[in-house]
This record gives structure tokens, sequence and C-alpha cells, in this order.
């Protein structure tokens, strides 16, 4: 063998060897850092039989936050877009809503006008435009929305959005006989007729905010007809009560990024035997934007101190993530 | 070899065979009827990649009612039981239920007074005994019960009066990759504690009535309490929005026994594809309780009607079981 052909035997090698070492890596897009370490250890710790954390597959219960935590949430709440396009769909059966806020100011492209009276205009909003359609109905809108409407400044479709090191976490929990879970303050319904395709998370395992419905027959058909009632609120306190009512069981692990992921991190954190709680804090100014307690849409500040005061584990999104989407 | 040995050795190998044709058999406590093969046959159909009627395991869910279709409810539902040996466990700390009805009625065990009310009095003392503890207490008193309770007829433990032929089917579904659900109008935290051990169903696939929760910080831990105040009653056309609600799948088999069940088969039924409906009739007197359209407990009348007309699985408990208990 020739010296050449030996460092080029040499090299293949050694190019084969870190390929395998990149594909036993369930964590690719997330940099060496502490945060890593600390994600591996506790599956490793609760997946070892051998371990005094070992946790029996049937309670290997995973719960994410969705905006903010598995997909973006600036500048607005993806589902917000949701609701404007609605609006403007929806206007020519409403001649009314031109002279009528928040509708008005909808329709005219001013959303901070339509906006200006808060959640209460929002939920006006959502409900105008989530509300009067068979389940069935509802879930074919929003599969024809989510193929197509696209992020103002990306440009990119929202569901291309989604956090590749989020995407891996997910996998690599359910790889080690996790089930995981998405419980967001959006709805339950606007999410589950594309969280399987995008994150894998089947329907029955989504829980978020909804309205109330009602089962009656039409013709002979049954259908589920969804109210302009709201149901429940799936945010702050609400995380941990929905978590029981789904699930019955406290997860053993929880990822937020937001104040209205705490309690759902304290319940997670005070349960007995070994936890992962933990934090996205996006602080990467570059790559997408930077915020946390300054900002109106997932403001990040009570939970941030409790996360430092608990040991929780804290995301630096510019520090560990390698890469931001697919 | 003699004849005797042949024989012995032909009877050996008989003996054999039928052991394995039993072995082999999913369903051993149910005769070989119509009911049996109508349910192995849609269980061979949708499980077959090869039939026009397969069906992805994903979307393989099969919903059943717990009272009169998983366990018996005669003379009165088992939660019922529960509820009175809580009124009268906690009337030392309730000295004026002594003069206070339905209260009153119950510590003297005249029970029927004390139902006189109807479903209005049942709530008060659902409501009085089910809440004001944490949702953990409530898992241990539920616990407690349940592993001590006897009914009164039988002195079986209640969860030795669940049926074997129900037990055998809901196994036989989940080794055909089924996800089978509980969806019940009694209480979603009277049954979570024990429904794994019992049925092999996980909390997290119990759907059933409830009372609202509320979070809260208690000397700096997170717990979540039982409230005084009605959520959800998961009966008649509550099943389908509850299923809706939990699942955000359609069934694509569904188990009853009652006219409560009534809209959870017809939601069930009027899905895409083939499908398995199914009621357990209550034709038994012998080795249980007979009864349907004049029943208090478990009425059947328009569910039996639609049946009929729609033609979904009857089983005749009499004809079709050949064991009740395990």
């Amino acid at each position: 063998m020739s010296r050449f052909t030996f460092l080029c035997v040499l090299t293949g090698v050694f190019l084969l060897a870190s390929e395998f070492v990149r594909a036993d890596d369930p964590l690719p897009s997330w940099h060496e850092t502490a945060t890593k370490k600390n994600i591996v250890e506790f599956v490793t710790q609760v997946t070892d039989p051998k371990s005094s954390d070992f946790v029996p597959p049937t309670e290997r219960i995973a719960t994410f936050d969705n905006d903010g935590t598995l997909w973006g949430e600036q500048p607005m709440y993806v589902q917000a877009f949701f609701v404007f396009d609605r609006i403007k769909a929806l206007a020519p059966q409403h001649p009314e809503w031109k002279e009528q806020e928040p509708y008005a100011s909808v329709l005219k492209g001013d959303l901070k006008s339509a906006l200006a009276g808060g959640e209460r205009s929002l939920l006006e909003l959502a409900m105008a435009t989530h509300s009067g359609m068979t389940t069935e109905e509802f879930e074919s809108i929003v599969n024809a929305w989510i193929t197509t409407a696209r992020h103002p400044q990306t440009g990119k479709l929202f569901t291309e959005m989604v956090y590749q090191p989020m995407l891996e976490l997910l996998a690599y929990l359910r790889a080690n006989g996790f089930k995981t879970y998405i419980v967001s303050g959006g709805g339950i319904e606007f999410m589950r007729p594309w969280t399987e395709r995008v994150y894998g998370v089947p329907p029955e395992q989504v829980i978020g905010s909804s309205i109330k419905t009602k089962f009656e027959m039409r013709n002979g058909t049954p259908v589920i007809v969804r109210l302009p009632e709201l149901n429940f609120i799936d945010d702050k306190a609400g995380k941990p009560t929905a978590i029981q009512h789904h699930i019955g069981r406290r997860p053993i692990a929880a990822f937020g990024n937001s104040d209205g992921d705490l309690q759902m991190l304290q319940w997670t954190s005070a349960g007995p035997g070994r936890k992962l709680c933990l934090l996205v804090h996006h602080t990467d100014g570059k790559r997408e934007v930077a915020y946390d307690r300054d900002s109106a849409v997932g403001r990040l500040a009570d939970a941030l101190i409790e996360a430092k005061k608990s040991g929780w584990t804290v995301v630096d999104i510019q520090a560990d993530w390698a890469r931001l989407y697919p």
C-alpha cells in the first residue's frame, strides 16, 4: 500500500467513524454544552433499570408547551395570524364588521388597534372565527390554512419554523419510551390537525384551550358543533389541572419558555423522583428574536427566577442550539 | 405398541391439540356464536393490510363504557356504594347531616329515601364526598376503598365483578394494535386509580364525569384541589363530545350497554370505513340480573331499537358468554 493509499484509507476510516458518532448522537442540533449533558443524563438515568432513578415506561410522561417552545411565537402567536386571516375570509358574510371593533381594525390591517382591547378582543375574534361549524369542518379549515399560510417576515410556512433541536428532543424521548404531550395555551383543535405530521404527537396527546361543543343529529347524521362559548384556558395554573384532567399522571419532564409554563414546571418538579424541568430562553437576536421579561408575547420573568432558584435547565438558544429550523 | 397405548397416545395428542386450540383462542369465555364471529371478523379485516377495510394502527381507537359494560351495575352503580360509604365515614365531622336530607337517610341506611330526590340528590352527595381534598388524597381514598369494599349480595370485591369476556375483548383488541379507552358516566378520578391494574387501561385512556379543580401552592408545595363544582357529565350526548375533546379522533369500535351509550355508538357508527358497534344486553337472570327497558340503572330501550335497525352487534349474555367473572 502506498503512503497515499494508506492516508486515503485512514481518512476514510476517520470520516466513517465520525459519521457513526454523528449517527449515534440523538441530538445533533444541540451544541455539546451543560444543557445537552443535563438532558442526556436525565434520560440515561430514568431509563436505566439499575439506576435508583429508574422510571417504568408507563410513567415516562413528558409535556411540552407549543408557542415559543416547539415553534416561533414572534411577532405574535401563529393562531393570531390564523384568526386575522379567518376574519378577512369571513368578512363578506359579515358586512357589519366594517363598522364594528375589533373587526374593523383587523379588516383595515391595523392589528395594533385590533388588539388594543387586550385578551378580551382576541378572545372575541377567536370565538367569531372558531365556532359555528362542525369539528370536521374546522379541521378542514385549519388544514387548508396551515399548509399555505406563511410568516410575514421569513416567508416560511409556519410549520417550517418549528425548532429542529426540539424535534430531536421529542424523538429522543419517544425512542426512550416516553409519551410526549403538547400542553399549550393554543386551541386544542387548532393544533391537532398537524401535530402528528410535524411533531410526531398524535391528537390524543394534544392538550390545549377549548370552546364548548355540542353533539347533534343533522338529517340523520351525527355531528359535533363548535359553540361560541369558552370551555377552558390552558395557560398558567390551568396547565397542571389540564394535565391531571387529560393524563391523570404527573409528568416527569416538562418543557416551556414563558411565565405561562411556570405552574406546569412547578407541578412536575414537585413530584417524587428525578425530574427534568426545562425553559427555552430566547437569547438569539440574530437567528430569530431575543426576548424575555419585556415581551408582550411569551413574557419570561418569574419562571426564569424560579428556574435559577430551583436548578431547572435553561436553554440559551444562542449558545446551546447549533441549528434553529429543520 | 398395544392398542391401549395407541389409544392413550391418540387421546393425549387430541387433548394437546385442543389445548392448542384453546390457547390460540383470544376469546375463550365467548361461546362460538354469531356475536363472537362478528367481533373476530371485524378485527381480522381492519388489521389485514390487504383488506379494503384496513385501518392503520394509530387510528384503531376503541371506546368502552364501564358500568354494565365492563363491570356490574346492579342493584346500583358501584360509585354510589362508594358515595354512601364516604358519607358514613365523614359523618362524625358533619353532625348537621343527622337532620339534613339526603344525608340523614343515607346514615339511617334508607337508600330509597336518600335517592328520592333523583339525580340532584346523588349529585349533592357526590359533591360532598368527592371534593375538598387534593387529587392525591382522593386517589388514596379510592384505592383504600376499592381494595376492600364488597358487593352486598355476592360478597365479592367490586373489581372481582368485572366481566371476563370483556377483559378478553380488551386484551384481544390491544394485541391487535388498538388503543382501548374507557368512556364512562362515572367519575374520571374514581376510575383511574384501578383501571390499569384491573382492565389494563392506563389513566390517560380513562374519560369520565368530572368536577372542577384548582392549582394552588400550599406552604410552597403545589397541589391540585378538588372543588364542589360540576365540570362535565360524561353521559349520552356528552360521550361523543368528550371523546372528541380527549382523543380528537373518532373511534372505530365502541362498546356500551345502555341508552347512555347511544350517542357514542351513533358517532362511532357514522364514521367512514368498517366499524364495530356493540351493546351488551343483560339477559341472564340466573348468573346475574336480567334487565333492560324497565331498569332505573342502565336502562336499555332506544339503543336496542337502533342496534337492530343499524345492524349493530348485540351480546346476549345468556347465550354468548360461557363465563361471567374471572
